[in-house]
């Protein structure tokens, strides 16, 4: 499998995968991308006012939720879904029906490779994901599966197979994914470094998993990439993202399956505003001090086999042990359950059970 | 400590550095380096017959060590040093009297960077070095310390400090480093990826450590960069920079110590007869399926504050755990007790306490 994900053209998988995008408030965005995109369907959710009137260029095959979509699709489990916030993309994780989600930032256009090509980000991804993760031990030679690497010397051979993999995680040339304290003391920094690598996180690490460009195996981990509550009535913003790949990645590991980082870049072309990024964050910022030692204590029982299983035994665990923290995260542990209730009403096929690693 | 070690001058540590070098069979390795290591004392250590001369070009200050040398500087203690195989290379970090040890295999050259200038490896090793590690979360832009990064939203504030980096493991350029059956299969392949990126092995993840091109801070970590047994009247070869490698990071993880990959490469010039390689490594290909499951288990108690008391209580745990895989991890255990008394004796400074993280 490996040898021939790597020596294959890379698949368009046009009926196989959705665009995800949170609003679109920049028409030069879909333009930019009209060459690598339009063969796909977009899943449009808007974040704020319904009212308003989202413009998509010609030729692009979409379809669009806004906030009275959402409430008439979910009825009173629409709670789960953020408001005014870009977090309420996930709502398009789960109406989608296709395998594998690609979920990008309308601020985020075409990079350029050191060549000066264009990069086809998605093309990049659907690599990432076709081909195996190598969590359970470091390859000094990055993703050994790539053309022209391999697994060095040391490499275990009966590890060789790799896992499954379940996300990939892209990169940002030029405004780096910073948090508001970095940016105000950083106004000016600039990301041109283009490190031309993918690699496997490896089991038991957690890592800042950012929402802007971002690609995942819906029918291996979809359910636990859920954006949480951020936004309107939300004590805390910008935490959307962190919030899924912390628990994504706990799953991931659980389920024996791979989570990767590196290629592909986007352009990232602005910055926000950091002073309403402060306020968005700031209880984050000392909240996830206690977040992170409870996300790599974290331990699933072999009786979870399904996403489904393990996200509700970790709604479970967030209850339990960071309700103390801040009652937020009562309400958060509420808004997980009713996600995976939501999810599976409208992905009545069932939860897909994983093998479990041995190791 | 982070943002000068970033914006400092890479210093020199000309006299806080050896250079150890396991026998030179190639007269222009020197001299290509020349620029990069003349300022630096080299040790020298023949791994073969000590009747031959080995010439070093003019202008070196060096030391040479040969078999007879080892045997009478350590009597019986010499045993735990190999004896025919690059693995003698360790008896330099046991004799030197630095801080920080670099070693290179004389078959690697000065490799080029993406714009055609010879690559300095010892200055980035040094900054790798001089600058903290990040083992307890993963950074998505590589390492933080370097100019034009730092750490990414959604990394706990708390762990930016990073940990003091014991070990600086650099890559290759032309032939990878493969075992022979990856050698066999793949005879033309050359790694002409340069990746500009440099970053921490998380705790809790091994790795194959290569010692082709490889640095490390002596104080930290030197009494675990024992090489152990291979070459002449040995089962095995080409696992003595594994070995090494795995023992050093269970103690880097244990003891809270840092260690990185990535840059800086160098040209490795030649790849050595898989023939021979096989040879060497068969049995080591399948012990290894054991090794890597001891060495992701083994704990090393509270207790354990050096490096000295962590590699005796780890030459325990394999004389019980591994001596069922084959007779020659008694016989490995034993040579680690005495590779520690050999260097308490000629390190009599005695061993430095590390404060244990509380993580």
């Amino acid at each position: 499998m490996a040898a021939e994900a790597r020596l294959a053209p890379t698949p368009l998988l046009k009926d196989e995968l959705d665009i995800v995008i949170p609003t679109i408030r920049n028409l030069d965005f879909l333009e930019m991308w009209r060459p690598f995109f339009q063969p796909y369907h977009l899943i449009i959710v808007q974040d704020g006012d319904p009212s308003k009137t989202i413009r998509v260029p010609e030729g692009f095959d979409y379809e669009l939720y806004n906030r009275n979509d959402i409430n008439r699709i979910l009825g009173p489990k629409a709670s789960c879904i953020s408001f005014k916030d870009s977090a309420c993309r996930c709502f398009g994780y789960m109406v989608s029906k296709k395998k594998y989600i690609y979920t990008i930032d309308d601020d985020c256009f075409v990079a350029k490779d050191p060549t000066g090509k264009g990069i086809n980000a998605l093309e990049q991804h659907i690599k990432n994901l076709l081909c195996p993760s190598t969590p359970f031990f470091f390859n000094t030679l990055y993703d050994p599966y790539r053309e022209g690497a391999d697994f060095v010397r040391g490499y275990p051979f009966s590890l060789r197979d790799g896992a499954p993999t379940a996300v990939s995680h892209g990169l940002w040339l030029n405004i780096p994914d910073y948090d508001a304290p970095t940016q105000l003391v950083k106004p000016l920094e600039r990301n041109s470094r283009y490190v031309d690598a993918v690699l496997t996180i490896p089991k038991g690490t957690l890592f800042p998993m950012c929402g802007m460009n971002l690609a995942f195996d819906r029918e291996l981990i979809g359910p636990a990439m859920y954006f949480g509550l951020m936004g309107d009535g939300q004590p805390i913003g910008r935490y959307d993202d962190m919030w899924a790949g912390w628990c994504t990645k706990v799953i991931c590991d659980h389920l024996g399956l791979g989570v990767k980082t590196g290629l592909p870049y986007i352009w990232h072309s602005k910055a926000s505003n950091p002073f309403v990024n402060l306020k968005k964050e700031y209880k984050g910022i000392f909240w996830q001090e206690e977040l992170i030692p409870f996300f790599q204590e974290v331990v699933l029982p072999k009786e979870c086999t399904t996403v489904q299983k393990c996200y509700l035994e970790l709604a479970e665990q967030v209850k339990a042990k960071l309700s103390k923290v801040d009652d937020y995260f009562n309400k958060l542990a509420d808004a997980m359950v009713t996600w995976i209730e939501a999810w599976n009403e409208l992905n009545p096929g069932g939860a897909k059970s994983a093998a479990l690693p041995s190791g």
